[in-house]
């Protein structure tokens, strides 16, 4: 039975999970879930997910939700098919793609998210952008930025000298960051801008990539 | 060469790790940083932790940081020792568990921190805490935990019927929350509050409590 992923191709968190599943060259089919009539409010998707966000994904008997535990499971039941994006094979390499997912979650994305909401989600509403939610996040996204250009002098890419989920859980709104006018911060940033180009131009990057360009979110 | 944890006893972020290494039984030495004199945001440490936060954990040549990244290497590495957090013997039991560690970093920390410190870090700052901050996050917080009454009524704990790290990843910020005006948020809950009185009560959440206790954060 085929890895069910119930999700949108130009959400940001199902991205996260097509990036992994074309990294591995997992078999899926992709279930597009009608989030304009509100179908992730309702009890069918409720029971698969009860915070009614997108995406699921459903293997045989399991479901699960959150994008990053997603990719985990994937990475991890997938390990010895596609790229190894968890380094299951040397503890202390595993433990630097941790950290450095944490890092993602906690830092970069909490940063970049509303910036990206604002400049592109905003106006997709009928709003203006709200330029000191932009601003304040812009300062938090800069100093997370300065530590990854001093990371990425040393490594290749953001754990270590291996491509892993914690670059890759940075795509989606990174990929929308730089349609946005501050996409600078990553230009102006040589380390940085050499990683994004690298990890961007990647095939299964590409390919996602394409779905959220139709999408225009 | 024992493992250093570098931190303070009355930092959530810390006791989340602590919790861990008492879960395990493994041997260690906590090293407090001078976080008054800004020994954080030092060269010395920075080069442990550019981000300039604890906690921080030495294990031999291996340095790491965020904390949530931390307890996966240690119930990895030590998956033979202690409580298993990891449920490392099921691939789909430890799906699970990365699902509700997901949701307690991305929905429950989110809400219930910003509780925490408005009701108890800005008195200690000597400013009077924002209502407003509270209200925003206690609704926040309320849908969270209407979810979580639910899910524990179905099993006994967050992931299934095991204890994990995605339950012990709740108890820094829930500990101190239960010592604001809000805890009615967990006690009107029936099994929430049982779930919350059983995870507590574990031997190491008692051990870390009474460090958390005497720092009186
Ligand atoms: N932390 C979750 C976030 C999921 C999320 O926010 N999904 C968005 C789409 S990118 C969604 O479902 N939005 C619909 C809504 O909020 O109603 C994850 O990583 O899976
Ligand atoms: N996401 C980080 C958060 C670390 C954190 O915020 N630590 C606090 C103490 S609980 C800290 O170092 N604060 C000092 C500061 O911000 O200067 C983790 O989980 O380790």
């Amino acid at each position: 039975m085929a890895i069910k992923l119930y999700g949108l191709p130009m959400s940001t968190a199902t991205t996260r999970v097509l990036l992994c599943l074309h990294e591995k060259g997992v078999d899926f089919e992709l279930i597009p879930v009608n989030a304009f009539s509100g179908e992730h409010k309702q009890p069918p998707f409720l029971s698969k997910n009860p915070f009614g966000l997108i995406p699921v994904l459903e293997d045989g008997d399991l479901t699960l939700f959150e994008s990053r535990a997603i990719t985990a499971y994937l990475a991890e039941k997938f390990k010895e098919t596609g790229t190894d994006l968890v380094r299951h094979n040397n503890l202390n390499e595993a433990a630097l793609v941790k950290v450095w997912a944490e890092v993602e979650s906690q830092s970069y994305d909490p940063a970049i998210k509303p910036i990206v909401d604002q400049y592109l989600m905003a106006p997709a509403l009928g709003k203006e952008p709200d330029q000191s939610i932009i601003d304040t996040n812009l300062e938090k996204l800069k100093k997370v930025l300065d530590v990854y250009e001093t990371k990425l002098s040393r490594t290749k890419f953001i754990a270590g000298d291996f491509y892993s989920i914690a670059d890759l859980h940075h795509i989606s709104h990174t990929y929308l960051f730089m349609k946005t006018p501050s996409a600078s911060l990553i230009n102006d940033r040589p380390h940085v801008k050499a990683w994004w180009e690298n990890i961007s131009s990647r095939p299964a990057s590409k390919k996602v990539g394409e779905g959220m360009s139709f999408g225009k979110k």
